[in-house]
């Protein structure tokens, strides 16, 4: 079943979050408008504002106030991208140019700051300072994250506690905070909502270490952008930190860099998926959904449930 | 009288938040603590809190609420500064090498987010919503004022709106809401938080024209940098506008580029400071002053007051 499919119930709700999406983000300022614009219409699968629906359905779902969160977390996770897109030096993402390929680092790196604070701004409809705290925290650990991921670069010497914490706040404690908030903003009760907090955090991980899988296994074609991206910007994974298990890949892997050649590189790539490496971190992946998915057995029956289980089985076991 | 002595009532105070300001930065992540503390420890004048005490003067002054306030104004601050000068690249801030120069543009980038995070987390000790709306829609204005800058740059058919729109969103927004918010936190009826706003707008407009001045007429020693360094960099302020109304300096204005010589760049500064130019900012500033002095007087008389109108005076007609 397509991911769109699963969800279609909120058809009506995600064109308002969509319309709501490119209302924010008109700018008086023509460059920002049309720099945003682009990001805006990059696409994306729109998972936070999902979640964030999707949670408000265990309690009073009033979708003018939902759509708030969903466009405040949608945003949030845009300006980080946009800012990624400057430290990655990335002239592509999902297949078309980056801000900072198109315009330069520096309206990127304004640009993610004008998206950011038009997502607190929003944030602000919402009247529960528990809300506020809960992002606010998350925003302080996902910048720690960013500054952990430049810093490990080319590291070679990190182990999977170090890669798990990365991923947690790169990723994991943003969905959390989608479900979480989308919950609160619906006023759910808090054991439910903390419930939700924990399912979005291992969907979360299942979510990157499969996005990590992928940047060996697919194909130039599917991802955009050449398959090893992550390692070659020395950005080590679960399938390097796997590999690097054996010894003789272990040396291989250490010889990477920046300025290794293509060629080279894609020799690393494949001693890595021949080493049992993939299989490994499938695994790895699998036993976060696992526990996704057993939190979610503790929530109230309803159709989000069934929704949300359904979403987690297919981010989490995606082949794209 | 000096700065300092102006609100030495505060000194104990003011030690608070100094204390403060260390302690939120302290970040697990060893580098981004370098960095943001090394923002931290080049100084400023911290103007920004100084105006959220005083205006929490005027209501139900708690040192333990406002210093929440106080320093969540002062690192946001900070963020922008660490993010302005990526944009200027900016060796030398204060006299002291700026992030981006003693580590590279992505940790300023990441460090200036980070720093934000922070002052946002700080904030939601404040249960105020029109706080936060106040604060979100600040930064909103501020961010898009940034992208103006970049795109004004060496734009020599602007005008003075053009840069009087660019420096409220710069500078006087920011000020301003430091004494709303200061007032806000400590309960002050809306009449008067509203006046301290328009005050702090005043003044901030004021400070910032004289910043401008100041870089055309101060040595290299007292500004850090080479004086005339804005107009080098595209940055047209008050003194090159007034100054370009004659046709001739215009024409030799319209010349600078990044590539200009130095020496060619002051040969024009002197033309500017020759053409009665910067009398005609600082009649611009002092009105701005004027304004701010004429608001005060509608508020209740007290020792804030009085440290106010010190202070508005020092900021707008300082010589360095």
């Amino acid at each position: 079943m397509k991911l769109k499919m699963m969800y279609s119930f909120l058809n009506s709700d995600i064109n308002i979050i969509e319309k709501k999406l490119e209302e924010t983000i008109q700018a008086e300022s023509l460059l920002l408008k049309q720099a945003s614009l682009h990001t805006l219409q990059a696409g994306g699968k729109r998972i936070r504002p999902i979640f964030v629906l999707l949670a408000g359905k265990f309690g009073q779902y009033d979708i003018d106030r939902m759509k708030n969160v969903a466009v405040a977390l949608e945003l949030i996770h845009m300006a980080s991208l946009v800012h990624d897109d400057v430290i990655d030096d990335a002239e592509l993402r999902r297949g078309q140019p980056t801000v900072k390929a198109k315009w330069d680092n520096q309206i990127a790196m304004y640009t993610g700051d004008f998206i950011f604070a038009l997502s607190l701004e929003l944030m602000t409809n919402i009247d529960k300072p528990a809300a506020h705290k809960i992002l606010a925290h998350t925003m302080v650990e996902v910048t720690v994250g960013e500054i952990e991921q430049i810093k490990d670069k080319y590291r070679f010497d990190q182990n999977l506690r170090d890669y798990l914490r990365r991923i947690k706040r790169k990723t994991a404690l943003l969905i959390a905070a989608s479900c979480q908030l989308g919950a609160i903003a619906a006023d759910v009760e808090e054991s439910i909502h903390k419930k939700l907090y924990r399912f979005g955090y291992y969907v979360g991980m299942s979510y990157q270490i499969t996005d990590d899988i992928l940047d060996f296994t697919s194909t130039e074609e599917e991802l955009g952008k050449p398959a090893g991206s992550d390692l070659h910007q020395g950005n080590i994974t679960a399938p390097a930190l796997f590999a690097m298990e054996n010894a003789g890949i272990r040396c291989e892997i250490e010889k990477v860099s920046e300025y290794m050649e293509y060629g080279k590189i894609e020799r690393i790539i494949s001693l890595i998926k021949q080493s049992g490496a993939i299989e490994k971190s499938i695994s790895l992946s699998d036993r976060y959904l696992d526990k996704a998915l057993q939190v979610l057995e503790e929530l109230p029956s309803n159709k989000a449930k069934k929704t949300l289980r359904d979403i987690a089985k297919f981010i989490g076991r995606r082949k794209f």
